[in-house]
């Protein structure tokens, strides 16, 4: 990940924010930063307000002071540009900078996250003190990366978004002709004559609530536009800090901190723009262990298998999900080592120390209030410390070797959330997660790929609900196939392409002939009256969409039970030049999943890393020196693993023989290394 | 239903929109239609845009093909105006266009249905725009009907609206005096001493959300007259269109598609001002059988049982319900009948070509994105309209001939909507659906009507939930009974007048004397709180409401059997005159409604058009020279039914003696004309 | 309560607003109070449109003439000044007195409580209105309390209210560097080196929904003190109003009518201004009899004992809540009395007439739109009428003998609301009531108290989630438990100080030398996911909080059975000093909290004034010449209960002897005087 002559290891810190506290408290935090094994510190996160108190009035006494203290202490630094969240002075003195929301209403001073990424002031002052602190910190050698921003996203509806919502408009599709064409303006008489007569597509003109919290839209063309145009919008407002940066010190890699799988920014578009990639990982209360491993394998993705940093993750409480309960012993232990298990080089954490005033204040940190070394959290902190500097830098730059890929596509996501039907259980991340568990529980290395990805090293490539295929991805996806890949292709797949226009002759467009079927029409299941298909001679629930299919060269697997489309087919697989590829019609259970995938991946030759029991993950990295398997027990039951090579346990020292029973406890971790013969 | 010479069957065919689309596909539509038997296309809903491009600057050429187009090809043209969505240019140029929502936030362009009622600018352009057409069009003979506008409906709370509302106001008022009076301004300091201290009622002023989206109101005088307001706006503009049309072609019969129950608009009101009624039937994924035949009678009724067209219905698919079920194999044909079998003289769709792009790309159509004959729905649509041909005139003109009357009154549904109190299960549709019920399942023809028909040809006429009596509807109800009529009225009777201003003297107010009953308090049961009540030795639910009786005259049929108004009546009955009348004090369950319906029918001679098993529906149109059963069965399994008259079956050209068994297959239909002697 | 020589019964009236009618009823309307031994009414509630026309356009006639009405007929007048809903001329003139609502949208005229508590117009009109009114009518000897406006609640986010409330935050901080300390805004870049850089916080800026209507803020600080500004800022519009009153007659007492546990008012700082104590009872159809009981002693807590006036309640029903359920024959008598059971001198009701127009036509009255007395509700309240003359004034003055107290405050209940974390099923109120429904289901006195009152009279004092500690009242807990009192505390306290900044060193801060213990972590268990822990040998629920408590001095009186903290105290007891302390470190059920409060309060000698079956209510008034007990069946079935004293019905006349059993039919009521010997 970050190439710096000072990390030989796991670099283990996070978000640390003195400039909450008075002075005489710092030391006492370095003292505890060395007792836990701290060796890197996120500084800056949120003190624009400090740091520049007008135009032209600037004060980075503090700022150095802190800078020092780390230095002092031998601390790493990622250095935070502070721009994700403007001065309350700047709000008054310009009010463009606040955002609008999609009633129209402009926002006050407040919150975070809170500046017009089209505010052409907001652009300037961020830019210019992204500048600032390049140029004033760029002797400091601690420094080890820079952290753009903070979890940038949300929406904003102002006219300064309107009028760049033109100007991007003008830039994409030329001439006015063609944007009415390619979001078919015919349709209810919204042909326009004028870039001007353009607005944001907001609650006020084209979108509306339909049942909970759904936003819905009337033109999808304009809709899905504006997605990509925030998403666009706001990554030139990191760009532009990324440049000043650059400028001063091009050799420090530069990041902002990701969310995984937050809708709002197409990541994949982004990562383009990052130096490497970084993410805080937040699970839910309820969250199944192959929610979090989903989401590291997208993060690592987005640069193409590149280690990425875990920036965030809380130590055992959050404060701001419904019910914010403890992670139990061990628990911030496995899934720290997860993220190492799916390819992260750090692991770090909000925050160091816990505040005492604002929304944050519940939040876990490694010193909590009450202020000392004595709690269960600081122990395993600790613990977890010094077990990273045993370790040292055995799992740096590991890579994961995958030959199976999953499809994972904002713009997918984005049509499918506004989708006017078939059916409000329509959700792109629940189809992917589906499919992706199946290769979790089995250990089998899989990647979560783009559009624009390779997939020459790929045996088999699933694309859940590929419903808009833009550029040619159908093109290439049905050239990879005929060249001897194994495509898995679902429900709503291959209707549009990039402007949601339906390509006609047929779904699923551009795959049909690859999959050789032809989806006549498709039903929307009511929830609780069941539909079900019969697989390899057992019978699955049929849930969502079911597709009604005529093979047109596929063999039916597979057929639907009940409805009046009894014994039409719901799994079909199609031979398709040196290739195959699969159709699943509908959405089913895990089991289903399990069965036909272990079918698939047997013919492809698809094998997993290691076997082992239920809840038990199993992964591998490769780092060129060294293979390293992680085997991590999610389960409340002690448990056991077979690796089929002789490996070392770094931790404990101990070896094991090639398939030897390898004990792992509850909630428990084991880094294996492979002997290398 | 639409007089004109070229029509001599039920007409088939929906909204198409060549617009959309290339003309070389325009040809192959055409082949299409003819395989499908398609005879009506609806044309230019939604062309604003297209055909005017400023204040001035008109378009007319595609138009004029696509006219053309319809004639060469025999097809009868339902000319729309195109007035359902306004211009981009038009919004951006006037503002004042654009609908101000129930927050006061104006609308941005986009959407359709956008409109202000109220604008004099959208009033003059739709007007102008109605004129064009009209002139430039009217020597086009294949024209048998002008749709304006679209689905009229929305609410705006602009400026404009709000002057109107008192333009409106101090005419229906005449003084302030008086609205205060009508309005109880002494309640809560609102008196009004200038027209001009008059404000909209919305979420601004007097009106709020009452748990899940239930919008209330502190003052039911301005909001329930704000509704007519908005319905009286509407109607003005529609008016306006009819008029400029009728100047140019007054032989023309002129229509809006209306919605059915759709709660915005007083259709009564509006019925007065179109030539024929026109509907869209959208049933929604779990709606029952009876539900369109209630609306579908409900229509009928607005013309006093004139045919109405069925001017939209989808051929299988809808893209806005939150499931989109497929309709089953038959069920469009079943469906398509039931609006004939109910007083339909079209059977007519949208869309004749599924779009591409926008909202309504997955709403099904007859040639759909495969773009060919081939489909389910395609062959059934073909079938139907072979069908259709088959059966001709036969049934074009027929009435239902009903002694049973609902009434059914919008002034009563925004009441009761408005009501503070008494509980929020309120509903007047759904105890209006209660009562219509009883007469579907039984096949008795019965015709919902307004509080301004005639009553004289009635024997029996339910009014559930007569909240509100306006202009005297008390008293004509109580001379039809006191006449000979048999009234049956429900809880939450006779309260208010015409502005809702509580009648004294006790509850039910102007129907007391003919009821015969004092209803002195009403217990409002908490769901799943059981309250009971007897009737002929069987114990019914008594739900929603429970009033607490006192007879004046009337005798108990039945009582409560729980909660401290156990004993106290539940049912009465009271001789008045030469009739009688009946009330039921509560809500109940479907078993109720049939006992206690049975008794009433059988009372006054009401009886059934034929015996049926329960989902199969047999209905009667007599045209004058023919009578015509229609039977319909809605189950999933085959049944049959006998016909108290020998007919003979105008698809298959069987006879049945009276009274023999005729079968019916699961979602079949037959056609059956009585044997004239 | 009233000192007045004028009464020497319990006041029996209410809200009569004879401006609704015309004159020809007035006489009847006296007639009928007659009968109902009415001898108070409100008056003058909702005038003001037709008090005053414009700025300097008065007319009272018809007010001298109602006032005079009741002059003559002997009637108490409760006079109120009509400001809780300003005139719409008013509104029109001076738009800066309709309130800004939370997105930002200024209100129209409508509705009521609808001023802009800063608005310096609405500021001058209301204590002008009330100044007239006392200049006026101040010779009137009916007069025997002033009602100032009505209900005040809501909030306002408009300009003025920006203004004056950083105004508030000068007088309160006196310097912005203090402002930035209490608020923590080093936090995400919040500092504030201007006053007019703070902005009001609402939806616009740090507020948001979270789930349900469940609102939220990013900013502790700034959040808090809007509500303690809000709540302020109507209380200076009403002292105003008091002012101007009181300049005029100084010898009537002043009230407003207060709203029981509304959450939008500090009541405790508010009664500082209120002369006594009055408010309105509106039970739920599904509320529980301690509610009610709950409330009153809140009320009655206000200032710290003295006698209330219950101001009103429905004689029937409500027109508001989901299902209006009727109150049930001898509820409203067992109502009224279970106010003077809990202190009330007076039993007043909304309404006396019940309106024919607007969105309280639908509420019950004295009077129905019947118009006679021929009702149960006229017959109910005639009695109860009766029945307060034949008690006289035996119960007026008397006091609550409580040696128990439980700790209730404003600002603890905001704090809690505000929270962000660590569950949403914090409910500072809910928690309270499962305290206080022991004291009541076993008969024991308790009060209600503010932080600010004296603790000396207490035995045992429970503050139930005592998050937020203010003005130090941990230390003032700490010094009356160390001086010999028993301190019951819970989960989730001691948290914060006045500003919501944590007290470090560990939770439960200031409390945590009293209490002897530590609390590490708090888990929040998810709903249906059972944690149990044991007391006294049976198990009970741990449910929305978990506290890891380390005993610090404190012994475990029970313990976790589940989860890893399994064998960790939940329940704890500490000796300190002379006296001791409880902590129950989770929320349980109703079982638990009677097992635990049976042992502390035989240990701490705190007794019931009588043992009597489960719903059978208990309560004594001492008022220096009698000691009365209250004896009320809330249950279905009749029952009977024992006093410990012998005792005389005051009602049936008949004695008792100390221990007799009393029988107590359903609902039905006793009051008993104690014999003195």
């Amino acid at each position: 990940m970050i190439g710096n002559d000072r990390i030989h290891k796991i670099l283990y810190g996070g978000d640390y924010n003195p400039e909450q506290w008075p002075e005489e408290i710092w030391q006492e935090d370095m003292r505890l930063f060395r007792l836990a094994h701290v060796d890197i510190v996120t500084l800056n996160v949120f003190s624009w307000a400090s740091l520049q108190k007008d135009d032209d009035c600037w004060d980075f006494a503090q700022l150095d002071k802190i800078i020092g203290l780390a230095e002092e202490n031998g601390l790493n630094i990622c250095l935070a540009t502070s721009t994700g969240a403007h001065p309350a002075w700047m709000a008054r003195k310009y009010p463009e900078i606040l955002r609008v929301n999609e009633q129209g209403i402009r926002r006050k001073f407040g919150s975070r996250h809170n500046s017009c990424p089209n505010s052409p002031i907001y652009r300037k002052f961020s830019a210019q003190l992204a500048g600032k602190l390049a140029a004033r910190y760029k002797s400091c050698k601690n420094i080890v990366a820079w952290h753009v921003s903070n979890e940038y996203g949300g929406m904003c509806y102002c006219e300064n978004c309107e009028r760049a919502f033109r100007t991007w408009l003008k830039k994409k599709y030329g001439t006015l002709q063609e944007l009415n064409r390619a979001w078919n303006t015919a349709f209810w008489s919204h042909t326009f004559y004028d870039w001007d007569e353009i607005v944001v597509p907001d609650l006020r003109s084209e979108e509306f609530y339909y049942g909970e919290g759904m936003l819905r839209t009337n033109f999808q063309g304009i809709s899905l536009d504006y997605r990509r145009f925030m998403s666009d919008s706001m990554q030139e407002c990191y760009r532009l800090e990324y440049d000043a940066i650059k400028r001063e010190t091009p050799d420090i890699p530069i990041t902002t901190n990701l969310m995984g799988t937050y809708s709002g920014l197409d990541y994949q578009r982004w990562a383009k723009d990052l130096d490497f990639i970084s993410w805080d990982n937040y699970p839910a209360y309820d969250s199944q262990p192959w929610e979090p491993a989903l989401r590291h394998d997208l993060m690592r993705g987005l640069k193409q298998g590149m280690p990425f940093a875990l920036m965030e993750q809380t130590p055992s409480v959050s404060n701001w999900h419904p019910y914010c309960s403890l992670k139990r012993p061990g628990v911030m232990r496995l899934m720290s080592w997860q993220a190492a298990a799916h390819g992260a080089d750090t692991i770090m954490f909000f925050q160091m120390r816990q505040s005492i005033g604002a929304c944050e204040k519940l939040h876990g940190a490694l010193i909590g209030h009450r202020g000392n070394e004595h709690t269960r959290v600081f122990a395993e902190m600790a613990a977890l410390g010094a077990e990273l500097e045993q370790i040292g830098g055995r799992t740096l730059g590991g890579r994961t070797p995958s030959k199976a890929a999953i499809v994972f596509d904002w713009d997918n996501w984005w049509a499918t959330q506004l989708s006017a039907g078939p059916t409000i259980l329509l959700d792109y991340l629940k189809e992917t997660e589906a499919w992706y568990r199946y290769f979790w529980e089995k250990n089998i290395p899989v990647d979560l790929i783009s559009t624009e990805d390779s997939l020459d090293d790929y045996q088999l490539i699933a694309a859940p609900m590929l419903y808009l295929c833009k550029s040619g991805f159908g093109e290439k996806l049905t050239r990879w196939t005929s060249d001897g890949g194994c495509f898995v292709g679902t429900y709503f797949s291959g209707y549009a392409q990039e402007h949601d226009l339906i390509v006609t002759g047929g779904y699923p467009g551009t795959l049909k002939d690859m999959l050789g079927i032809w989806v006549e029409e498709t039903d929307a299941p009511v929830p609780d009256t069941p539909v079900s298909f019969t697989f390899r001679g057992k019978s699955y629930p049929a849930e969502i969409l079911c597709d009604l299919i005529h093979p047109e060269g596929a063999v039916s697997l597979g057929s639907y039970k009940d409805e009046f489309y009894a014994g039409m087919p719901a799994v079909t697989r199609n031979s398709f030049g040196k290739g195959c590829s699969y159709y699943v019609a509908t959405h089913s259970c895990p089991e289903f999943y399990r069965e036909f995938l272990d079918c698939v991946c047997e013919e492809q030759h698809i094998t997993p890393v290691a076997d082992s029991p239920a809840l038990v993950e199993v992964t591998l990295r490769s780092t060129g020196k060294a293979e390293i398997y992680f085997v991590l027990n999610h389960g409340n039951a002690d448990s056991a693993c077979r690796i089929p090579a002789a490996v070392r346990d770094l931790i404990s020292g101990r070896s094991y023989a090639a398939g030897e029973e390898i004990p792992i406890a509850s909630r428990n971790v084991k880094i294996l290394q492979k002997n290398t013969k």
